[in-house]
């Protein structure tokens, strides 16, 4: 019985904020910040990292803030051979008022956990992790670009490092979280892009698992990605059903700006139906728009028919994709049957709008119960 | 033009058996061997394993087979975030005879390459690669089991290691073998198992990626994997569409033996039509068949109600699978809607003469072209 006490209070004390240890780098080991001007997404790393290990006998290990390494992998590790493993993107602002601020790191913590079940890796404490990624946060803190164009984009990975080949559950895993000081997510900024929607490609469908952001649900699309950019396009806007409903962006959740039958403006968003990814942005701008109570606000299915025919009889106002690395992307340009769906030029357009509202509350220009202080 | 001409060189260069390096264990780095009946699969790795790095500047490097080592993988690297990945499975057998063989690798290469272009990775010289994987075994030959019921798994795999999180095909990338001995694939043996035939989960779908070996196709399965355990089955037949057609079971394809309406003796699989992995032992099984001419040979859709109704008037003879890990195993039971399928006692099984004969093949009793000889 002792030695079974002693096991359970291991256990219930580890993954702890309070267990955290820092092994922080000696000052000849960080790194020289890059120009604001020269930021591409994802590419530069701050100088430090989060670990959290984790195994099916002893459970959480304690978190371990480190200098930015190399991780060691089993080349038999789940991860590597069945794509066990689930990431997240959030973000860190730095504010017009020098504080730092998280944008409603709760739904992303939530986002994870579910995908986590659906990818067969472990529960987690969000309340801890969100203790620990700030204090990570707080550590790198002079990474954060001072410029309301850029942000510190937030990667926890989740992977299975359980080093057998058995297509199984896995015994062993590793959380981590790295950093990275971004610009704009398309090197184009806020200007509009173009999308190719093919209905021969399907990202996702019911029964699939294409509502969980987990890394199975990326790579498929890479290749489509690349035909999309031979056809002069951004990005892919996924389709679904034999009728080509629209899905989402695959980096983005899709919003339409339009005038509904009646001639009532309406915004226009595909259902959490489990084929698309629930978006934070996505959620955030709903809740926006659903409090300015303006125009109609909608979750529903919107087909490429639809689009057309709005198009024609000039209904259709503007198309605008909504993600945390680029937080809203207006739309252009609609490919689809070998015909371009121009959008029209918009005086104040509702994108802009969403887009400032969201950049005040992020960069604390607009005090809002979203934003999160870090410190 | 000189230095054009000298990289040109250095890129014919690599990749090839003919620069492989070899860093070879010292006797003192050399693991013992597990016995026999204790091999998991999967769970036991040789001492050595094969590299060959690729990046988008420099095309391949040359191949090198070392001690079997962790990987030092960023933590941003795209294998980790957004499943760009891709494995293969083949074996080694040593035959009754003493020599080793392997089992058709040219249809794993010709798998692998189509894997690699619809997942971004690079195209690769197949002959080549076949030849540093045969050096591999011979280097940890002494892995190979003296057991009829026992193989050297091989396991290619291949991984994106650009550290950049933008979602995009990855600049660089690691190809690597690393090998197995393995006992029977499912602790059961030959014994037969039992599938969960479930509509409510759905592997793969016209439009995606269900006839790659990519890892993305696997970790959506684990979850489904493990709700087929707890009812009590070991595998999950995987059906598609409203008409519930049976496609494959996720580590083997699946074959059904029937009488038709008829009275005639057929053999049925599904047919490669993007949804299932064109299995390399599906592939045999079709043209032992075939060759044989005892009975009707179909790749066509097959729908569980066809299944039930042979099932109700006794047409239904066998159902078994197929695959690398298993090669054959018998199916017991289906269950279906909340009803089990059992599967009839049959007297000299189709699925146990196609095991005697792969196995025969295998194990050099039976000359054949698809055993290739490794020395």
């Amino acid at each position: 019985m002792a030695v079974r006490g002693c096991f359970l209070s291991i256990r219930l004390q580890t993954q702890k904020f309070s267990d955290l240890e820092e092994k922080l780098c000696s000052p000849s080991q960080l790194h020289p910040k890059p120009e604001v001007s020269s930021l591409v997404f994802g590419k530069y790393f701050t100088d430090h990292m989060l670990e959290i290990g984790w195994n099916a006998n002893k459970g959480w290990e304690k978190p371990v803030i480190s200098p930015l390494h190399d991780l060691q992998i089993h080349p038999g590790a789940k991860v590597l051979h069945y794509a066990i493993e689930l990431f997240e993107g959030m973000k860190a602002y730095r504010g017009d008022d020098g504080r730092l601020r998280l944008f409603r790191p709760d739904r992303n913590m939530i986002r994870m956990l579910n995908t986590a079940k659906r990818v067969s890796l472990p529960e987690f404490d969000m309340e801890e992790m969100i203790k620990c990624i700030k204090r990570l946060i707080q550590i790198d803190r002079d990474w954060i670009p001072h410029s309301n164009t850029s942000s510190l984009y937030i990667r926890p990975t989740f992977i299975a490092t359980d080093p057998s080949l058995g297509v199984a559950a896995t015994n062993s895993a590793l959380l981590y979280v790295v950093l990275c000081p971004v610009g704009p997510y398309f090197t184009s900024g806020f200007k509009p892009i173009s999308l190719l929607a093919d209905p021969q490609y399907v990202r996702s469908w019911p029964g699939g698992c294409g509502s969980s952001k987990m890394g199975a649900n990326y790579a498929p699309t890479i290749y489509i990605q690349k035909q999309a950019e031979k056809q002069g396009h951004q990005q892919v806007l996924w389709l679904y059903g034999d009728d080509h409903q629209l899905t989402e962006v695959g980096t983005m959740n899709i919003f339409i700006f339009m005038l509904n039958k009646k001639g009532e403006r309406e915004l226009v968003t595909p259902p959490l139906d489990g084929l698309i990814l629930p978006g934070v942005t996505r959620l955030s701008l709903l809740e926006l728009a659903r409090e300015w109570k303006e125009f109609h606000v909608t979750e529903r299915n919107i087909t490429m028919a639809e689009i057309v025919e709005a198009h024609a009889e000039n209904r259709l106002l503007e198309v605008f994709g909504a993600g945390t690395a680029c937080v809203v992307c207006p739309v252009a340009n609609i490919s689809y049957q070998n015909r371009d769906y121009k959008m029209p030029a918009v005086e104040s357009p509702l994108s802009q709008r969403f887009f400032k509202t969201m950049s005040d509350i992020h960069y604390g220009r607009l005090q809002h119960k979203w934003a999160v202080d870090i410190e």
